[in-house]
């Protein structure tokens, strides 16, 4: 090649490469400018909840953006499942004792983790400062309340037509305001209190909230059956009954016990989802209780709703919402709106197949383990068709109200301490002693702990060679 | 110039600008790969969040990420403030009143506004799902806990050693949870129910709450000063004492009026910061309460704290918070996290001199409308020296406590109204219908619309020539 020719091609070639560096340039600068959002003041947070969630716990934890330690600007640490321990939760204390006591739903975190995107929440600093959301001086989301009615038509769990929708700090708020709401609706002001009862076995909350406030005219009486057949059942006595269904402990669906003109009943929804109960019909009373709590597992965030026929008794309600709180935190409201915003996206598929294919597994293993025994026992609920799934499913309560068999087993919350399973005595349900409430809805490592010794236990009884 | 020359020239200039464009690509690879951070699943919520906040509202109102028809993807619409109204809260209505009712504390968001980094917050989908924060069953945060504390130091307004901290759904709760809590601790069990008193004129949810709960034993009284001279008070009967420091409505700063060992006493200190008040010295009771709807101006938040000495009444408050709504939303625990970070940050500096000098001016302005009238007065609080400031201050009350002068001016709250302005009645402050409380902490809209409606109020007292 002459010198020339190779001049001309080291020209062309120069050439040749500014148009491809300028076209790269252009294409890149348009990309980021079209295609690409980039963030302002929410990036400081969004890092921070980023860099928690990516701070690494050996699958038995995980950290938080306001962790120990957080406000020294240092990296949350994990906080570890039950039995984990060390920086990244990666050791298993030895001889450790499972927890099967409370309905922490943590069994649906991991559908949460995956549902990452969806289920973020952005809050301005400046975000609702107000009381009120609108000019009328209403502490209720708008878009809250639509959605709430929204998932129960999707679920089919719940008629909200005429019906006033009432927002708590969790279910608990929403229990004592309605047991307040219908002692006052007396039709004949008696000078005797009104009675609160719920048929044994029953969610020992409600007596102890009723006692402990201590109201001039509510009494907590007790076993809603045995009220009726008392001789203080006298047709005159206001009594309000409280129907849990499913029914806290021992997951059966229920119906009322009582009936007449100085009956009022609450219904407590709380557990009535696809992750524990077939939907068998929507429920269609006069006061229903749900909670996100056993519904998007969020127990946390202390949020509930009650669907309210009688205009009288919302209103009653709304007061004494805004006598004891002045409604409900507006950034609670904020969060529970993007979670079932994801529920509802999909009709509540991904949630609630999740769910109950996790609660089906857990009774698979239980039911395995328990069947071998004759120490302890549990009441099989029979399946019923559901609505949701369109098929006849098994009941997977949220807990195992499990029965201590042996005459000599007196109290089955100590026969299962004694076995380092901590569960829940059956006498705070009104129950007997014989009576253990042990928590399937923790997480896994929780169920996991929870079987283990559970076997133990079981085997134990082929070696004893006790009778039952 | 010889065709070589220019060749050579084209090859050169050439050669450069592939240098330029390389140097230029290689630096912003550099750059984005080493200083700009990029989102992943924090991205949807934070582009709704900043999408939302860019809303234009005319500086009349503001959208928020939950507002009404998000539900259907639509844009989030501006929420005006009152009177204003349109797409863009760009049309004042004429004839309007002016809302000086609620104490909803707007006046602080245009500070929020402007520190929209520090201030933000972003929940991932699983944050904090448990009842607990630790293994002991706490719902209590302790980064939390820590902040508070610090941030009494840094204002001084507040002793917290040796003392508890408790969180509330608002001040309100912690009031009944404090009412309750002190009436069970009777020393000798009296069948006479405890009676709950404070200094007239006090905040009327006290009266509103306790008259609504109807407790077994405990009973709002009303004055303590006439309970102090009634004959009921025989050193024997159980009192609580509400005491509210500054006043709410009247701005003063308060002492217990009751005195013996019947006697306990609440410490309301929810305006007790610089915005109302000069600090003089650091609250050092039993019991006192504080409210973050007073402190940074996040009344929708619903969190309040109580610093507790006595352990017996500690565990009780707490006992009171579980049954009544197991602990207060871990979203909000976040969110008072979040924002106490930003006040707390500069000593408060930032948040206390724009408070302060807001009210300060809305004062001045207030003052020179009153000055004018003979009809309505105001009751002057003398300066006093603030340890935060480090000088003498004015009192800068959330509320202007106006009296109505004139004989035939029975109705203040009716006088007012009549000039289109609500504000809120004495009576229930348990005073006189001579007073009206006119809040000042609304927003800058709101104080306008006050003044304005206030100034033709008064100028029309020298044209209609009433005698006073």
């Amino acid at each position: 090649m002459t010198m020339n020719r190779k001049k001309m091609l080291l020209v062309a070639a120069s050439i040749i490469l500014n148009l491809v560096l300028i076209i790269h340039i252009l294409y890149n600068n348009n990309s980021t400018t079209t295609t690409t959002w980039n963030p302002s003041w929410t990036s400081r947070a969004a890092e921070e909840a980023e860099e928690a969630a990516s701070v690494s716990c050996s699958g038995h934890g995980r950290a938080y953006v306001d962790g120990l330690g957080v406000l020294n600007g240092n990296k949350p640490p994990c906080e570890c499942n039950n039995c984990y321990t060390g920086d990244y939760c990666s050791f298993l204390l030895p001889d450790c004792h499972a927890d099967a006591n409370s309905g922490d739903p943590l069994f649906l975190e991991p559908f949460w983790m995956q549902a990452a995107e969806g289920s973020a929440v952005v809050e301005s600093g400046w975000h609702r400062m107000s009381y009120h959301f609108h000019q009328d001086g209403s502490y209720v989301s708008a878009e809250l309340e639509r959605i709430i009615r929204k998932l129960h038509s999707v679920v089919g769990n719940a008629v909200t037509d005429n019906r006033f929708v009432i927002f708590g700090t969790g279910a608990t708020q929403l229990v004592a305001a309605s047991v307040h709401a219908l002692s006052q609706t007396n039709a004949s002001s008696s000078s005797s209190p009104t009675r609160l009862v719920s048929a044994i076995p029953y969610y020992n909350a409600y007596k102890e909230q009723t006692d402990f406030f201590n109201y001039a005219n509510i009494k907590f009486e007790g076993d809603a059956s045995a009220w009726r057949k008392s001789e203080h059942n006298d047709n005159l006595t206001q009594v309000i009954e409280i129907v849990t269904s499913p029914n806290n402990p021992d997951g059966k669906l229920k119906r009322a016990v009582l009936e007449g003109s100085n009956v009022k009943t609450i219904h407590d929804y709380a557990y009535y989802w696809p992750h524990f109960s077939p939907i068998t019909h929507p429920a269609d009373e006069d006061l229903s209780l749900f909670s996100l709590t056993k519904t998007t597992g969020h127990a946390g965030s202390r949020f509930g709703w009650a669907l309210v026929k009688d205009e009288v008794v919302y209103e009653r309600m709304k007061r004494y919402l805004t006598l004891s709180s002045m409604g409900v935190s507006r950034d609670t409201q904020l969060r529970a709106l993007q979670l079932l915003k994801v529920v509802v996206g999909d009709g509540g598929e991904e949630i609630f197949h999740f769910s109950y294919e996790t609660m089906k597994k857990r009774w698979e293993i239980l039911n395995k383990i328990l069947s071998a025994s004759t120490r302890f026992s549990l009441e099989t609920i029979q399946p019923e068709y559901c609505n949701y799934f369109k098929k006849r499913r098994d009941f997977t309560p949220a807990y195992a109200w499990v029965k201590c068999e042996r005459l000599e087993d007196t109290n089955c919350y100590e026969i299962f301490g004694g076995a380092k399973i901590k569960g829940r005595e059956g006498k705070v349900f009104g129950s007997e002693e014989r009576f253990v409430r042990l928590s399937l809805i923790r997480t896994q490592d929780d169920f996991d702990q929870l079987t283990d010794l559970l076997k133990k236990l079981v085997s134990e009884e082929v070696v004893g060679g006790h009778s039952t």
